[in-house]
């Protein structure tokens, strides 16, 4: 192996989790527990378009109360422990057993429970997460922030969850306010593009790819919104799919594209040099009225 | 249900994935396909450090040939071409069942194979992606970066892709250096003090969460770092823990800890508040400079 063949792959640096994101429209779900943690994990099941079934002797926590009285097409709560205990065995034999669910969530304080909980889940090949106990987990929840249709999420992999917590903040300050106009702008010139050029693989859906590639990159997230207008995408598709040609912003006359440059342009640092010379003439404008006052007195 | 009580719970906004931090270290995936998808594919599962027993002929895409060379320990290359076809039917019908792994992802161009591929793994309740073929994944990958042990993810759920790369490169500017020092002197410290108060659950587990949240709170990100020396993490304990306090830098001699919260401060709004202060302040002596000068001749 040649020294430029190994440093154009760097070694592989192992510890990482493998970051994804779950598709449970229309999935079952068995959450076990109904305090806080449980509270927290019901809200992302219910934003995922889960099905929910909560097995927790009441009373519940406030915001699951809520939720059970408010969304019985996705809630079925069980009001009783899980699980059976003999002769002070706890074991997940249950009538509603794990494998019936496609994914299991346990945030109990009953650690014989939580692994029994475990142990049956992975028999059943069922995705287990159980809350604070690292080794008894498939996976780990970490920070999440959601604009519409884009989600964002930090993990430390356990190593720092408070550390994720802060980065996480940082993350949704970093994401544009108008994200979710740009996706709802791409995502319709996308599928009329799809409709003009139907069909899966081979070298149409490739050209179909680079093209939409290609214009994203001439578009500014803050201009991508203005895709929104069906005569807009009308004319990229006429003027620049058709003719295979990448058309920029001004090309379809959308105007709004100098104003949104400039304003790309004075995000963060530029923004710090316009304050800084909006003071400077405002500083100077009024050092030169003060001064002119006191010395012509 | 009053009107207070239901606006402190907004309506659930669907339409979300479950962003998860999977697990695969040790685990055994199956990865179908040798191109430029699966190498991207390879790339995360050896991260994350799963086994993957790759099933593609020859010739490979050129990174996955070199890390089959060079990983011999965590990758399993079968020559060939999955499942098995008679008649014209294709079939995942393979001596590697997928049902044998704990992951399966297929990125080939056979549209018929990913589709038996898909079913025998939802049978076998093995967790599947089929690069490209969203209603044949039970997850999808985002765009990532990663930083040590912290890893983000940015997903659309497939509705932009391209916007999805175009926030992740903002997510990963907005990420702060040192994030991994940060990381390793708080996990330093977390470790220790389970080792001076071990135990899972009860009043010592929540006692010992607390601490560390409020330590944190008391520390910027900048500053963390510092608790990767021996010494700072000893007088943390020492001075904070046993005597039920919670101990900023200062308190225990980090020094830099002024600069630090000047430096977090200026950061973002501070910066521009600072530069427009600047600016007037060099704005009003140039202009008074600069009158007196004129006013005076």
């Amino acid at each position: 192996m040649s020294k430029q063949e190994s440093s154009a792959y760097p070694p592989i640096e192992r510890g990482a989790s493998l970051l994804l994101a779950w598709r449970l429209d229309g999935r079952r779900v068995l959450l076990i527990g109904g305090g806080a943690v449980a509270a927290s994990r019901l809200g992302f099941l219910l934003q995922s378009g889960a099905h929910v079934t909560i097995v927790s002797p009441g009373p519940l926590e406030a915001s699951i109360a809520y939720r059970v009285a408010t969304e019985p097409d996705h809630i079925t709560w069980h009001d009783r422990a899980y699980g059976s205990s003999e002769g002070g065995d706890v074991s997940a034999d249950d009538e509603l057993p794990v494998g019936d669910y496609d994914m299991v969530l346990t945030a109990v304080d009953d650690v014989a429970l939580s692994r029994a909980v475990c142990l049956a889940a992975r028999a059943a090949r069922t995705p287990v997460n159980v809350a604070d106990v690292p080794p008894e987990c498939d996976f780990y929840f970490g920070a999440q922030v959601r604009r519409g249709p884009l989600q964002a999420m930090v993990s430390t992999s356990g190593a720092g969850p408070k550390i994720a917590v802060i980065v996480r903040d940082l993350v949704a300050d970093a994401i544009p306010e108008n994200v979710e106009d740009a996706i709802e702008g791409v995502g319709a010139l996308r599928a009329e593009l799809r409709e003009r050029a139907p069909g899966v693989g081979g070298e149409l859906s490739k050209r179909r790819m680079r093209w939409m590639i290609g214009t994203c990159d001439a578009w500014t997230l803050g201009e991508m919104g203005a895709m929104k207008a069906p005569e807009v995408r009308r004319r990229l598709l006429d003027d620049g799919w058709e003719k295979h040609k990448v058309l920029g912003p001004e090309a379809v006359g959308v105007g709004a594209s100098v104003s949104a440059r400039v304003a790309k342009a004075l995000d963060g640092a530029g923004a710090v040099w316009a304050a800084g010379a909006g003071g400077l003439f405002t500083g100077a404008a009024v050092a030169t009225l003060a001064t002119l006052y006191f010395v012509r007195r």
